[in-house]
C-alpha cells in the first residue's frame, strides 16, 4: 500500500500522540518500593505499557474531542487511561486466549505465571480508574463522573464480548450466524476501539467552559447517541481486517504469530463464511481441524485451512470490510455536518483514521 | 464461646446488614440477555454475591457512617460496593492460591474453568465502580470521587499484598521476618477488611448537608488519618484470628477447609513463629513438608506441622491478635472521643465489632 500525504501526516500523528499517553501512563505508574517483591508488581505493571502498540484509541480520543471544538490538552488523562484499559485487559486476555506473544514478546503469564499475571492485571486495572480521577482539577467533578461512566459502559460490552468468544472456544461451536459474530466483535472490539474512544473526545469537548453553555450533561446522551453506530461499523470493518491481516501480513511489521489465529481456533468472518460454504464432507475436515489442540495443529492442517478460505472467504471479508467501513463513513460526514467544525484539518485527519483503521496493511 | 447481649445483637445487625446489602448488589447485577452465552455471564457474576457471606465490611462502613454522625441511608450504595469488591477480588484470589471451595461450595474456576472466571471477576470489577457511580445522586459528585479514590488505594494495596504472598509461594520462601508479615497482612486484609471500609463511613457522614459546613473535602484527609492505624491493628489482628480458626474452628460453621491453610502453605504468624522457633533438623523437616504440592501432602503431614504448632505457636499467635486487638480499641476510643457523636448505642456496636473480629470461635 503506498501512502498519501494525509495518511504519512496520519502515521506520524498516530507515533507522536502514542509517545506522549505512553509517557503520561509511565509516570503515572509506580516506580520504586522497598519490598522486592511489589517492585516485582510494579515492573509487570509497566511491561505492557512499555511494549508500544499503534495508540489508536488514545488518537481517536484526541481527534474527536479536537474535532468537536475541544481543547486537546483536556482529552490526555481519558486517552491515556484508554491506552491503559487496551494494557490491562490484554494481560487478562492473553492469559483467557492462551496467547504466547504480545508485541513480539513472551505474553506476561508467560514471564511471571498465570497467578501473578491476574494479580498485576487487576493491580493495573485499579490504576486505570485512579488515572481517571486525576481528571477532576482539570475538567471538574460532574465531566469526570460521565468519563467514567463511560468506561464502566465500556468495560460491560469487552467483557460479555469476550465471553461469546470464549464459551464458543470452549463449547468447540463453530455454527455461529454471522449476526452472532457481529454481535461479538461490536461488544468485544467495537466498543473499546471505536466506540468509546469517539464518544470520550467528544464528550470532553465540553471540557471546563463549554460546559455550562453549548453542553447541557444532563442530554448529553443524545448528542453522543449518533456516534454509536459509526464507531459500531468502524469497529467491526477494523476487526475483520485485522483478522484477514493475520493470514496475510509479514510477521516483523505485524507483531503478532502470523497464522495464529488459525492455531488458535479464533472465529472469524472468513471462518464463518468458509464453513457455511462447504459441503458437508470438507465442512467435517475443517471442524476436526479446528477443534484440535493448539499444539495438535500441524502446519498441513493451518496450511489446508487458510488455502480453503484463499478460496473465497478472504475476499468475502475484505468485501464485507469495504461495506462497514463505507458505512461508517457516511455516518461520520453526517455526525460532522451537524456540529460546528472550525478546523478543516482536523476533520481530515480524523476521517484518513477510518481509512487507515480499514485499510491497513500491518 | 457464650454470646453476651451486645454480641447477639451485633450478629443480628450483621446478618440484617449483610441481606439489604446483598439485595442491592443483586438487584443492580443485570439478569437477563437474549445471548445464552452472555446469559451465563451474568449468572457468573451473580454466584459469589449469591453465596452469603458475613457482611463485615459493609457493617463496619455503615457503622462508621452512623458513628459520625452521618445517615445510614447515605452510605448504603458504598457498603455494597466493598461487599462487591470482596466477591470480585475472590474470585480472581481462588485461582491464585488455587483454592477448590469457596463458603461451602466449589470455587467459581472449579465449575466454569480459569478463563470464563478471570472474565468474570474482571465483569464484577466493573460493575463494583459503576455501582459506585449511582453515588452521585444521593451525595453530590465531589463526595463520590472521593468514595472512588478511596476504593482506588484499597486496591493498590490489596494487590500489592497478594503480590507478596504469591510470590513467597512461587519462590517457596519460608524465612519470613514477623515485620514483613505484617506488611503483607496490612495491605492484602487491614485495608479493604478495616481502614477502608471505616473511612469510607466516616467520609459519607458528610452525605448531602455536612459537606459545605463541617467537613472540608479539601482537608478530609486530616480527620480520616487516625482511621488508618485502628484499621490496620485490628485488620492484623482479625487476620491472625482468622488464620488460628483455619485450625480449630468446625468446618460446618467455618465455611471453609479446616487445615486449608496447611495443606496450601499459606504463611500465618503460626508457621512463622514455628519456623523461627525449631532447630534446624526440625525446621528442614517441616519446610519439606511445606514445599510439597497442594496434593502430595499427607494428612499425617498436616498433622505434624498442626501438632508442632500446638506447642507454642498458636498460642504466640492469640496473644499477638490480642496485643493488636486493644491497641484498636483504645485508638476507636481516642477517635470517638475526639468527635460528637450522639448516639451512645452506635459506639458501643461499633466497638462490640472489634471483639467480634478478634474473638470469634467461627
Amino acid at each position: 500500500m503506498e501512502l498519501n500525504i494525509e495518511q504519512s501526516k496520519l502515521l506520524e500523528l498516530l507515533s507522536s500522540n502514542k509517545k506522549e499517553l505512553d509517557e503520561i501512563i509511565l509516570e503515572f505508574l509506580p516506580t520504586t518500593h522497598t519490598s522486592p517483591e511489589i517492585l516485582n508488581l510494579y515492573q509487570m505493571m509497566r511491561d505492557y505499557p512499555s511494549r508500544g502498540g499503534k495508540g489508536l484509541r488514545g488518537t481517536m480520543c484526541l481527534l474527536w474531542c479536537e474535532l468537536f471544538g475541544g481543547k486537546r490538552q483536556n482529552a490526555l488523562i481519558t486517552a491515556s487511561a484508554l491506552e491503559l484499559f487496551q494494557n490491562w485487559i490484554l494481560i487478562h486476555d492473553d492469559i483467557e486466549d492462551q496467547s504466547d506473544l504480545r508485541r513480539g514478546h513472551p505474553s506476561l503469564h508467560r514471564k511471571f505465571g498465570i497467578e501473578l499475571a491476574i494479580n498485576a492485571g487487576d493491580a493495573l486495572h485499579g490504576k486505570m480508574w485512579e488515572l481517571l480521577l486525576s481528571n477532576e482539577m482539570r475538567v471538574g467533578a460532574r465531566l469526570t463522573l460521565k468519563v467514567l461512566s463511560e468506561f464502566a459502559f465500556m468495560l460491560n460490552e469487552t467483557t460479555e464480548g469476550q465471553q461469546m468468544e470464549l464459551e464458543w472456544t470452549r463449547g468447540n461451536k463453530w455454527e455461529i450466524s454471522e449476526e452472532d459474530y457481529f454481535e461479538m466483535v461490536t461488544k468485544k472490539a467495537a466498543w473499546y476501539t471505536c466506540v468509546t474512544p469517539a464518544r470520550l473526545g467528544a464528550l470532553l469537548s465540553a471540557g471546563d467552559d463549554k460546559i455550562n453553555t453549548l453542553w447541557d450533561l444532563d442530554s448529553i446522551g443524545e448528542t453522543l447517541e449518533p456516534i454509536i453506530d459509526y464507531g459500531k461499523d468502524l469497529g467491526i470493518a477494523f476487526q475483520i481486517i485485522d483478522d484477514v491481516l493475520n493470514l496475510t501480513a509479514d510477521e516483523s511489521k505485524y507483531g503478532k504469530e502470523v497464522f495464529g489465529d488459525l492455531f488458535e481456533g479464533k472465529r472469524t468472518l472468513m471462518l464463518i463464511h468458509l464453513i457455511e460454504n462447504s459441503d458437508p464432507t470438507e465442512r467435517r475436515k475443517i471442524e476436526e481441524i479446528l477443534s484440535k489442540s493448539r499444539g495438535a495443529k500441524t502446519h498441513d492442517d493451518v496450511r489446508f485451512i487458510f488455502d480453503k478460505k484463499k478460496l473465497g472467504s478472504v475476499d468475502y471479508a475484505k468485501r464485507k470490510a469495504q461495506v462497514y467501513s463505507e458505512r461508517a463513513l457516511s455516518q461520520f460526514d453526517s455526525i460532522v455536518s451537524s456540529q460546528v467544525v472550525s478546523h478543516s484539518g482536523i476533520y481530515q485527519t480524523t476521517r484518513s483514521l477510518i481509512d487507515y483503521l480499514t485499510a491497513r496493511d500491518y
